[in-house]
């Protein structure tokens, strides 16, 4: 090492220091550690796969504090790492292991306010736990209309980061539906607040659109104003069997035409996905007596104005399906714990699928009509330019969203082949959804995992207006460096 | 004039040539004229308020030679003022009195592609004016639904520049809630390409976004696909009487509550502005017995489903409303030709009000359940401020946007009182908004109106949340400039 290489490294070990003094200053106990202890659950991604290191773990009590400790890192050129539940899909949370960075939880900011009954919404900060959200709006007769898998997890702050989806999103939308108003610390300090919602607001484009789903790389969301709306008061669930990928998107059809608004859901799962989950948790059981190529998993809600009517109606919409010979069987659920059990398995679906061996995940969409075709070929594409392996499809039919994994074949080892085939896998099935319109993150967005294959494969355009608004909004680049702006 | 004065002077006319004839060659004779005449229409505004000059009319006939023509105008510094149908209510389309700029015309690009009946979509070019757009969608048993008083004149690109709102906001959103994709012209020419729908994607914030109420500051919209719904089988139209503006609010809680989606437009007018369509219009009859303070009205529709018990639902919802003393008296249009002559009165007061004499118009938004009040206070504070001045207010109560007008005292010399009173009358109604938490266009974007204003009002974080992205994405300033971006 040279002296000058040493020179620098002192002063940045200086400057740090300094920098983690007035921190410690600004944010008290409660706000700042350095205890590796506490850093470590933090400092990976919850599925193992992104290690980073960070200067300190800060966690600022509210917006205020927050803008302090950005003009603080902005004096001293500290990057930052915004992190919510740190449930995301993408490694958006998990610093670099430089350990330059400091990592900046939002959990602290977790009140949640009134719910205004009358507007039907409630402001909250950044970091309320969705399952949280969830009891605090049932508790007042109401719903906040988007679920998934790890709702006991994640926060308010990071669904907008990301635009999380789910599996009501071909009801209700993604996140960016949800959201009426928001707070946000820009990377300069400032906060930009607009949480009082206003129906009509033409000062311009809607600035609140530059903090949803930009991963945390143009401000960190505090606090939003989020929409409810009306309980449930009953649902059906229904699993049917069908003969192909395209029988089901006639059937979603269907659906859609019969049942309209009331449709909530309308996911799909192929038998070899099945007959993995029984594998997985042997007590689970086909809904149905027989096996067929693929299911189909419906949710159907009304509430209380439509609620008796319901039943009826969805029987004689699957009456009237059977008929036209869009389904080959199918079984309602006669109870919640039988509703219940139906989405087990279709959330057991990925556990099942990782617990086969090496696999890669694609979380990718095409316009919903392209969907089913969509999945065969890539699925004959696949297995063809990579022999052994197997491609499944399942998730989210209605929102033109399913999760594609390739698994490797037999035996294989997994380190060499993520590495290996894996990899050249992933840049296969991402070449092809481009290729047909479509997108390469539908709903997990791009973190560090897919930022090099968004700048080969996204066209110029999108890049330069991705990259502008980076450099306009953070020049420094202190604002997540290296998640989803190439 | 120095010698160094004439010199640039020169310098410019050159340059403006040698632009002017390379941009010929480029869109032919029907994409570009200087003929005084024919220009002469598009250099004021409608409403007559404003008015430039340019250097040209340039008409490309797509996206492909407006980007050619964008580099051009990059290469000769040439600042570009875009255009629809004119039809604005900011003074937003029309140049600056220097006769540097080149104004664009988006007409051209008006072919409306096919219905695609599945998905319930259309993709059509920046120039569809919104009454053909009406037409095409009924013609296949489905309905654009955002409609306005200019729809004869009103463009696709004009009503995405402005996120043009209407009388269905409350039912179904501004023009925002319409695009499903889009193309635009970016300042440096390059074409954004995202017209194929896709319902989930993640790849960073929403792009589309930064195009749909930039009022062409940030890119030229060229296309754009837009969202159908079934078309209407069945409506209702009422006009109900109450005590007051707050009645009002409470008539419209029991709306929402009793009809759900059922309601689509909740219009308030005062009892002056329907005298003073009395006095413009003496054919126009009250549809109601006996005089109100405040009239309310009602637009409440079905599609065919829910089309035989709408009657029903109507009157037994107007019965309880005036059980529970929520409305003095109302009337159900009897037919299709009453329901156009109730909305034919809302439609005149605009005109009526303004024929009464100097009057300064507001375009404003407060959060929807403070709006009664607003309106109020801010009636009380106007007039006492300038005294022998009337304030009226009218418009989408449920959207809490209501078009608040301050009238000249009698015999007021207009250009003096629009020049003095009248300033400072706009001035204190839009500081009012901004205490209030509103904003100081709801509808009709800023424009040059209000460019000033919003400088004044505008909290810092928004401020520099818009520049920061015009100088990122137009570094030279040639797009609309002097419009939106103080």
């Amino acid at each position: 090492m040279t002296d000058k290489h040493l020179q620098a490294q002192t002063d940045t070990t200086a400057s740090s220091m300094a920098f983690l003094e007035k921190a410690a200053a600004l944010l008290g106990p409660r706000g700042l550690t350095q205890d590796g202890d506490v850093m470590a659950g933090w400092l990976s991604d919850w599925r193992g796969r992104y290690h980073g290191a960070a200067l300190a773990l800060a966690s600022p009590a509210d917006a205020q504090e927050l803008s302090a400790l950005v003009k603080l890192c902005v004096e001293y050129r500290v990057p930052i790492v915004p992190q919510g539940g740190n449930s995301g899909m993408s490694g958006g949370a998990t610093p670099d292991a430089s350990g330059r960075s400091l990592l900046v939880s939002l959990r602290r900011m977790n009140q949640i306010g009134a719910i205004d009954l009358e507007n039907r919404r409630v402001t909250c900060g950044a970091g309320v736990v969705l399952q949280n959200l969830h009891e605090a709006a049932e508790a007042q007769g109401l719903r906040f209309p988007l679920t998934l898998g790890g709702k006991g997890s994640a926060t308010v702050g990071g669904l907008i980061s990301t635009n999380a989806g789910g599996t009501q999103v071909l009801r209700h939308g993604n996140m960016v539906a949800q959201v009426l108003g928001l707070e946000a610390v820009l990377p300069d300090g400032q906060i930009f607040s607009a949480l009082t919602p206003l129906k009509k607001d033409n000062r311009g484009f809607d600035l609140k659109q530059l903090f949803i789903g930009s991963e945390g790389t143009l401000g960190m969301v505090t606090a939003a104003t989020l929409k409810l709306i009306p309980a449930l008061a009953e649902r059906r669930v229904v699993w049917a069997a069908v003969e192909s990928i395209q029988a089901a998107r006639r059937l979603l059809l269907h659906v859609q035409g019969a049942m309209g608004e009331a449709l909530e859901g309308f996911e799909v799962i192929p038998h070899p996905s099945l007959e993995a989950v029984f594998d997985y948790a042997p007590d689970t059981r086909n809904p149905l007596d027989s096996a067929a190529p693929w299911y189909t998993l419906i949710e159907l809600v009304a509430d209380q104005a439509q609620a008796e009517s319901l039943g009826e109606r969805v029987e004689a919409m699957l009456g009237e399906a059977f008929e036209q010979g869009l389904l080959s069987d199918a079984a309602i659920a006669a109870n919640e714990t039988q509703a219940e059990a139906f989405w087990g398995i279709r959330e057991t679906v990925p556990m099942a699928e990782r617990a086969k061996g090496p696999a890669k995940q694609h979380d990718i969409a095409v316009p919903v009509e392209k969907m089913p075709d969509f999945i065969v070929a890539a699925s004959d594409t696949m297995t063809k330019a990579f022999p052994g392996c197997h491609a499944v499809a399942f998730g989210h039919l209605g929102d033109g969203n399913v999760h594609f994994h390739v698994i490797a074949p037999e035996g294989s080892d997994r380190a060499a082949w993520e590495a290996g085939d894996g990899k050249a896998i992933s840049e296969m099935v991402h070449d092809l959804v481009t290729q047909w319109g479509g997108s390469i993150s539908a709903e997990h967005g791009i973190g560090q995992l897919k930022v090099d294959d968004l700048a080969r494969l996204a066209d110029p355009a999108r890049l330069h207006l991705l990259r502008s608004v980076k450099q306009a909004l953070d020049p420094l680049g202190l604002l997540n460096p290296g998640k989803l702006i190439p």
